[in-house]
C-alpha cells in the first residue's frame, strides 16, 4: 500500500491538505510525524533568536481560532472553515471597527472572486484576512468583531532530514519546503512526491548518499545551510522539488552554472521521455534554489516542477486544493524522479581499454557475425559510442547528451563492455 | 539655447553645410572655429610631411574657384554653387579642351540624374568635376574652359580633441571624421551629435576620461593614433559616430574582438529602447574603427550609425544635405549616446557582502510585508539579480545582459544596496 | 588519358568492378596492380595471424567457383554470373540439401526483388548464397546441390600505399577501403577518384606530404595503424574517402574533434561552390573514420561522400552498378578533392608588417585613387581583412572562415600583399 502510485501519494496529500502549516509551529510538527510513518525522518529544532547567515528565527505562531462577526454577530469568516482564512503570523487581536477600517485588513482576488488568497506576514506585527471577493462585496456597512486567537512567542523552527547513506563520498540533495498550509501542488505535491522516492531509495542499493531536506521556504534553507557547511562540499547533484501534482508538463530550472551534472542528467531525463518539457535559466525567484544558488553558497541545485510558480492562476490560493493535483501527474513525477535517481546512480567515467581502433566486437559475441546491412541497431551503435567517447573525459551521461542515445541504451552498451573487459572504471 | 536638442543639432549642421572641408585646409579650421564656440576644443595642426606609421601628411590643400565655361562662353559648372563640383584634392588648373576629352574628368550619377557625386584624389595628383549627370547630357560639343584655383602645398593636417578628465585611469574616445565636405549625415551629423554629447558631458560629474576626437577619415585617426600611443592602453571603450541623422533604425558594428565591453554596453541601450536596431560584426571596411581596430592597435572601439555607410543611395552624394537629417534622429541619436555613457558610467563590480543565501531584505524594507503574491515587481527582481550575480565576476552591464533587465532596474537595484551596506565595491 | 576526366574514372572503375575483393585475396592484389598503371603503389602484404592491436589478420580468402542446382540439376545460382552471389568469406561447402534447410543459407532482399544484396561473415566461419529475391521465390521445393570451391588458408592481407613528399613535416592521409567486390559506388569510386588525385598531385610542387592508403575496410585500416604509429603525429588533415559516384550531393562528416583544420578547409571547400551540401557530426559508424577517430588514435581525419552510407537503397546491393555512378558526379568529386588540396596547401599564417592603422594601399598601387564610392571590391575587401587579421593568430583559411569571402580572394589578396613587403610569413 506504499509503493508509491498516484493514488497513494494523492491520499497522503489529503491527510497533510487540513493541517494548518507555517514556517513554524505545530502544523509542521504533525506534518513530519505523519510523513515519519513513511519514512525515518529525523527532526530538527532551532529555537527562536538562532542566527542563520543575515536571519534570525523567528518566534514560533500557532493559531487556534479566528473569526470576524458582521454586524448582525454573524460570523463572516472562519478559520476554522478554512486554513487560508488567517494571513500566516497574524497577530491576535479582539477588536471592533467599522467596515471602512476593516477593510484594509481583507485580501480578496477581485479576478478569481470565489478564491481565498494566500497571504502571509512573517517579519512585520500584522493582522489580516483573505476571503472570497464575491463574499467580501456582500458584507453591509457597520461594526465588525474580530477575533484572532493565535501566539507568538519563543518556540522553534522545525525541519525534517532523512539521510540515505551510499557507498561514495558523493552526496544528492532533495529539497521541499514544508511551510505552505492547505495548498496541495504548493507544496503538498514536494513533500509527498519526494517522501515516496525516500521510501523507494531506502531499499535499493546506493552508490551516492542521498540527503531529504524538509523544510521551511527561505527561513529554512538558510537555517539548514547555515549549520551544515561541512557537508556542502559533498553535494553533487541537488534538486528542489515542487508542483509536481498539477495537469502541465515538466518545467527544469538549471543551476546558477547552468551547465551542472544535474542539469545535464535532468535534461536527458526528461529528453527521453519525448514528452514536451521546458527547461528555464536560473532566476534569482522561485523557491529555494534562491538559496542554493546564492553566490556564498553556489551549489548545483536545480529545480524540477510541473507549471513552474506565478504562471497558474491556481497558485497561492484556495484553489490549489486536493482537485487541482492530479494522481497520474503526481506518480509520473515519482517517475521521473526515480529515472533521475538511476541516471546519476549510473553515471561513471570509464576508460576504454583496446583505445586504438575499435576492438574486434564480433570474437565477443557482441556484433552479428553477418555483416552489409544497411543499418547498425541501436544497441551496436551504443556500444560504439561508448568505446569511442570513452577516453576518460566523457562520462556515460556525457556520452548519451552527445550521442544522442538514451540512457538506457547507453547504460546498457557500457555493462556489457564492463564486463567483456573493454572498459575499465576511472 | 545648446541644451542639444534635435532642432539645435540641425541648426549647427546647417552652419556647418556650406563650408568646404577636406582632410586638409582652411575648411577644416573655420569648422573646428564653430565648434570650439560650444566646447573647447584644442586643435593639433601636423605639418606635411609629417610620417604617420605607413602614412605621410599630405600638402594641404585649398580651393578659391573652380569652374567650367562651355563653347558658349556660359558656366555649366561652378565651385561656388556647391562644394561636391569639385573633385577633393583637385590640383590647379585651366586649360580647354574638347568636351570629348573633358569627359574623362567628369564624375555623373547615371542612376540618380539629379544628385552630384562626392569624389577625392587625395594621393594621386589629378583634377576633376562631380556634376548631376542629367546636366551633363545637355553639354554640347565643342570646346569648354577649365579653370580651377586651388593650392597643394606644404601646411599641417588640422585635427582637435576635447579631453574631459573623470577619476579613473578609464578613458573612452569618441571619434568623429571631420572631412567630408557639404554632407551632412555624413559626418556632419556626426560631429554635431558629439559636439552637444560633450558639451552635456562637460557639466556632469565623470568617473571615466572622456576625449573626443574629431579628424579627417584615415590619414587622421592614423595620425591621431601614431602620436598618442602611450594613452592608447588606457582606452576601455570608444565609438566612432556617424551617419546619426538619417530616418533608419541604429545599427552598431562591433569591434574587432566582436564581445568587448563597449559591445555589451551599446548593445544593451539599444535593447533598452525596444526599438528595432541591427548589430553587425566588425568588417575592415567602413569608418575609422578599421584604424582602430588594425591588429597592431586593436582596440575595443565600435561604431554607431543609424543605416550604415553604402546602405543608403544618398550616401556621398548631394542628396545628403540638410532635409536627409532629421532633428528628430538627430535628439534621439544624441540620447542614445547620453544613455550609452550613463552606462559605462555607471558600471561597476560589487561583491556581495552577505553571499550566503539572501539577505533578509525585508527587515532593511526593501521587500513588501505581505508575501504570498504570484509575481515580483522588477525593482525587487533587481535586487535578488544583483545580490545573486555579485560574486565579483560579474559587473552590473553583465548583470544585465544575464537578467535581462534594463540597465535602470540593476543601477537602482546596486544603488539601494549599496547604501544598505550589502554591495562593497572591488 | 588519364588526366581525370569524369569518362576518365568512369573507366578504371568499369575495369575494376568485374574482380572478386574482399577483405584478402588475389582480387585486392589485382585491383592493385591495375591502380599501379596509373601512380606507384607499393603493396604491403601482411601475413595471417599478425597481430593488429585486438585483431588478428585472419586467414586469406579465395574462391573460384561456386554454384547451387535445382532438383532438375539445372544451376540456379552461379558466382561466376556476379560476385555478390556468394557471401564473403564463405567456407567451401558441397553437399545437398532440401529447401527448407537451404533457405537458411540465402540472403535476399524482399523490398528489392531483382537486387543481389551484399554480405559477408569474415569473423565465424560459414557459408550462403545472395539472390534476387523474385528468383529466390521461384525455386520449388525439392533436393538442391551445394558447391563452393574456395579456400581460407594462410597468406597475408594487401594493403597499398603511396607516399608523395612535400618540403614540411606535415602530412595528408587520404583513405579509401578496398575490399568491396561488385560495388561501384562503394568503393570503387573512392579508390578511382583517390588514384586519379594522387596522379595529379604528383606532378605538382607540394609544401605537404601526402599519403594515400588504400587497405580493406576495419581490419585493413587498423592494421596500418598499428604498423605506422610513428608517422600519425604528422597527420594534420585526413579524409576517408568513398560514394564519390551518385548522383547525390556531397555530405562532410566531422572529426571527432569536431573542430579540425580539415573541418574548416572542407566545409569551406563545399561553400565555395555555393551548391547544396550536408555537415554532419561525428559517429562511430560509417567507414574507417570509426578507426581514425577511436580514442587512442583520435587523429583529424574527416570523410567526404556524396550521400552517404546506408542513406540510398543501392547500398550494398548489386543495384550499386556501373550505371549507378555517374561520370559527372565523380568528376566533380575530384574537383572538390582537388580544390581541398590546393586550399591546405596554400594555408598559411601571415603577420602584418604594417599592423597599426591600414598601411596605404593606394601608393602601392593596390587601392584606386578615386574615392568615395558606395562599395568596394571583393579583391580590396580581401586585401583588408587579410591585413586586418594576419596578427598571427589567424591562419589564410581562419580568414576565409571569418570574412566570408572566398578561398580564391583571399589567396589573392596574400600573394599581393606578400609581394608588397606588407606580410610575412610565420
Amino acid at each position: 500500500m506504499t509503493d508509491g502510485s498516484g493514488e497513494q501519494i494523492h491520499a497522503l496529500i489529503a491527510r497533510l491538505y487540513p493541517i494548518g502549516r507555517s514556517i513554524t509551529g505545530e502544523g509542521v510538527r504533525k506534518t513530519f510525524d505523519i510523513l515519519r510513518e513513511l519514512i525515518p525522518l529525523e527532526t530538527c529544532e532551532v529555537p527562536t533568536g538562532t542566527q542563520a547567515y543575515d536571519w534570525t528565527v523567528p518566534k514560533e505562531w500557532n493559531i487556534r481560532e479566528a473569526w470576524i462577526r458582521g454586524p448582525d454577530g454573524q460570523k463572516v469568516v472562519d478559520f476554522s472553515e478554512h486554513n487560508l482564512h488567517v494571513m500566516g503570523y497574524s497577530v491576535p487581536v479582539h477588536t471592533r471597527m467599522p467596515l471602512a477600517e476593516l477593510k484594509n485588513r481583507i485580501h480578496t482576488l477581485p479576478e478569481h472572486p470565489h478564491w481565498i488568497p494566500y497571504r502571509t506576514s512573517y517579519y512585520r506585527k500584522d493582522w489580516g484576512f483573505c476571503v472570497p471577493h464575491a463574499r467580501f462585496e456582500s458584507w453591509p456597512d457597520g461594526e465588525y468583531e474580530v477575533f484572532i486567537d493565535a501566539t507568538l512567542e519563543d518556540g522553534s523552527l522545525t525541519y525534517a532530514e532523512l539521510l540515505l547513506p551510499g557507498q561514495t563520498e558523493r552526496d544528492v540533495l532533495f529539497f521541499a519546503h514544508s511551510c505552505h498550509p492547505s495548498l496541495c501542488n504548493d507544496n503538498l505535491s514536494g513533500l509527498s512526491v519526494l517522501t515516496f522516492l525516500a521510501r523507494w531509495l531506502s531499499d535499493r542499493p546506493r552508490r551516492l548518499n542521498y540527503r531529504f531536506v524538509f523544510a521551511p521556504a527561505t527561513i529554512g534553507s538558510i537555517t539548514w545551510l547555515s549549520r551544515n557547511e561541512e557537508i556542502l562540499p559533498r553535494i553533487k547533484y541537488g534538486l528542489v522539488a515542487s508542483l509536481l501534482g498539477d495537469a502541465g508538463h515538466f518545467t527544469y530550472k538549471r543551476t546558477r552554472a547552468g551547465e551542472a551534472s544535474v542539469d545535464r542528467a535532468m535534461i536527458q531525463v526528461l529528453e527521453d521521455r519525448s514528452t514536451a518539457f521546458d527547461v528555464v535559466d536560473f532566476l534569482p525567484w522561485g523557491y529555494d534554489e534562491r538559496q542554493f544558488c546564492s553566490p556564498g553558497i553556489d551549489l548545483p541545485v536545480g529545480r524540477l516542477t510541473r507549471t513552474p510558480n506565478g504562471k497558474f492562476s491556481e497558485y497561492h490560493t484556495s484553489a490549489d486544493d486536493l482537485e487541482f493535483v492530479r494522481p497520474e501527474s503526481l506518480a509520473e513525477s515519482l517517475d521521473v524522479l526515480k529515472r533521475f535517481v538511476e541516471v546519476i546512480e549510473s553515471d561513471r567515467v570509464y576508460v576504454n581499454s583496446a583505445p586504438k581502433g575499435e576492438p574486434q566486437l564480433g570474437k565477443r559475441g557482441l556484433y552479428g557475425s553477418v555483416g552489409g546491412y544497411q543499418n547498425i541497431e541501436t544497441d551496436r551503435l551504443a556500444l560504439l559510442w561508448v568505446l569511442n567517447l570513452s577516453d576518460g573525459r566523457y562520462s556515460l551521461r556525457d556520452i548519451v547528451t552527445r550521442s544522442g542515445l538514451s540512457h538506457d541504451a547507453i547504460d546498457r552498451a557500457a555493462e556489457v563492455l564492463h564486463q567483456q573487459g573493454l572498459l575499465r572504471e576511472t
